[in-house]
């Protein structure tokens, strides 16, 4: 499609412009903004669920994209974190607009960490920062382990990649070191830490990242 | 983003006008095209392989649509019938230009079967035609039991639905009765056909599903 490639420019350099004033509210707020993408799926509500839980709700806020449901929303604000959904329609991917919409609706004093659950796809959200700071891709075991090969440009924006539902792992076939080869060819700065949100297994690996990400330098 | 709305109408009415070509080649040539979509990891190349071993490789060809890899295509290959795969680069659906450039190169002389392996994806492709005759979309059983409320338009466009990898359902809590709610609210016409490529469970009624598509007036 030639003609979107035309246009394609200009609107990326309005989006960027539009995340480097979302990432500046944060940092002006004291938080740290955690883009979480993922394929449908891969468990980024339960991961989110569990992670307001361990850090404290009073500590979170979210913003989560979806085509058109609440049904994240709503089991995030069962966490008891402030959360606004952000509709997106057709589009299958968070903009830097829609999150400067949203963080103008939510109260982020004395919180933390923003923590935005993007539109479940592993293609389009890869090409839309949003102003966050650091930017988390979950793949699931049972999602196969050619996933980094296939979709290596959203693997390659990772902060940190989390394989998720480990718990499976005794009722599938999966090469977790074909997996990790994949990743260090595409991306050689984020670690690969294993998870299950169900056993729970791994979890306090992600709770340290997280509390790296804070106290890191913005 | 508004410039993209703005020309998404012509390029869509391209496209379908594209799709519509696409179409009378295989009917003259006397194809069925089956586009297959579902999320990363759904399980559609697996599913094509067993689809094509019982078909006989004879009858079937296959376009793959991949952002970069020929994984899937080799995959395919190893099943004996003539692959295309179509590199997407950071093209997050296949588009009928791009399947009118692989039928191009795909000799269809006595085959039966087109099937057209969509990039993982659970928004985008469905905005796309690209001449098929049926539409089929996967979700695994792993995904959980929200996608089809999360991803309507996905599952509006489908012929048929396939609940795939179902031999994992000791292993996870997934509420087949809430799909099928949710299916029923955005699409009245489409089976949901229960599978597990693994153990081969239903895997006939998939394959008496095909022989009805192929079977039916264009």
């Amino acid at each position: 499609m030639p003609n979107v490639t035309v246009i394609a420019k200009p609107l990326l350099q309005k989006n960027d412009q539009i995340a480097a004033a979302n990432r500046r509210l944060l940092e002006a707020k004291g938080l740290v903004g955690i883009n979480v993408m993922s394929a449908p799926g891969s468990g980024k509500t339960t991961l989110l669920q569990k992670t307001i839980a361990c850090l404290g709700p009073a500590r979170c806020a979210v913003l989560v994209g979806d085509l058109q449901t609440t049904r994240d929303a709503d089991r995030l604000a069962q966490a008891g974190a402030p959360v606004v959904q952000i509709n997106t329609g057709r589009g299958c991917h968070l903009t830097a607009a829609e999150v400067a919409d949203g963080l103008a609706t939510l109260d982020l004093t004395g919180r933390s960490f923003l923590f935005i659950e993007n539109v479940g796809n592993m293609v389009c959200p890869a090409g839309f920062a949003l102003g966050e700071h650091k930017s988390v891709v979950l793949m699931s075991l049972p999602e196969g382990d050619d996933k980094v090969a296939k979709y290596p440009t959203l693997f390659q924006c990772a902060d940190v990649v989390l394989l998720s539902k480990i718990d499976l792992a005794a009722a599938m076939e999966f090469d977790e070191s074909r997996v990790r080869e994949d990743l260090a060819q595409v991306n050689s700065r984020a670690p690969m830490l294993r998870l299950s949100t169900r056993s729970g297994e791994g979890f306090q690996a992600w709770l340290d990242w997280l509390a790296a990400a804070i106290s890191a330098p913005k």
